[in-house]
């Protein structure tokens, strides 16, 4: 048998489909031969959004997040609070806020955490030009909303000392009780971080 | 918010990957931004390969099976054995039996089974030009070579039907315990067969 797939062409694809994450040869021939099956025009549209998406997307030059020209469609945003900057991880996280629709300020987008254990270090991640927009003036509060663990906090904690002396409120998301949890279920130091950081009762 | 996802290009993507089988609209989401943070050439090769291969693929016109030209490699092979015929249901059956490395003969491609309850009817699949190959004579035999489920069985049926008085020797996979199971874990119904169609013993 001189190929594999009858098709050096089917053979290609599914090389390349069995690159992506999580993706591998069996489920590339699978999605493969869908792709064959499909209509034409179908799959040459897949291929071609993927094609165009890499060529044409960048990345904003003030916040990092994707972008389509060179400031992002938020950074370019006049309606939206520009001296309140959140600070997050990565690209997906920007749209996870912006889903909640309780957010109305700019972004910075680090792209990754600080990690010592794969080789992360602060250098490699958007910590200079953070520290260089703030020092720039007009940002009044930064939130550094990244994730709750060893790797996030130590990346907050780095943050917090490169600010030093400016002239800037540093905020971070509310640790505590996720809504919808029952008490039985949250672990010990979630609850005793939400018995310390009480807040008023409200209703509504 | 505009979009959902900061760009056009990304939402475009994500719509187009999300349309694969067995992928969410969060998978789609991942596969993009890795796509994204990827060597540009690489993302542009999946999305060529893809479109190539749509685009070139065809099928074989004597056994149905995927092709780059008129015949297939399988049928274009004059050292294979053009008078024996393995009926399967689709592509991805004759990419199993090349492996197996244990078939000589030639492929009929029926692109499915009969399956009333999925409205898939003899007409639909490659039968007709089955009984026609046959028909035109050179085949000595076909080998029902289809899954071992009710919708196999009632195709394997349909064409033992169709063949009628053809002068064609008609035969089918052997049924029994499969290589590695042990007796213990396998149904009655193919320890049954295994035991009707007992073969006599031989060393090696």
């Amino acid at each position: 048998m001189e190929r594999e797939y009858a098709s050096a062409l089917l053979e290609n694809a599914v090389t390349e489909l069995s690159r992506l994450p999580g993706i591998g040869r069996k489920t590339a021939l699978r999605l493969a031969l869908h792709l064959l099956r499909r209509d034409e025009e179908e799959s040459v549209a897949l291929g071609e959004s993927i094609i165009r998406m890499r060529r044409e997307v960048t990345y904003c030059r003030c916040c990092h997040n994707i972008s389509e020209s060179e400031l992002c469609q938020v950074c370019a945003d006049e309606r939206r609070d520009h001296t309140t900057v959140c600070v997050v991880e990565n690209v997906k996280d920007v749209i996870c806020f912006e889903r909640t629709g309780q957010f109305n300020g700019v972004y910075h987008v680090l792209g990754g955490l600080i990690s010592p254990l794969d080789g992360i270090g602060p250098e490699q991640l958007e910590i200079d030009s953070l520290v260089d927009r703030v020092a720039e003036g007009g940002v009044k509060e930064i939130i550094l909303a990244l994730s709750a663990t060893m790797e996030g906090d130590t990346t907050n904690f780095y943050i917090y000392r490169r600010m030093g002396t400016l002239p800037v409120k540093i905020t971070q998301l509310a640790r505590g009780v996720s809504v919808g949890n029952e008490i039985e279920y949250t672990d010990e130091i979630t609850l005793g971080r939400s018995l310390l950081n009480r807040t008023d009762f409200a209703v509504g």
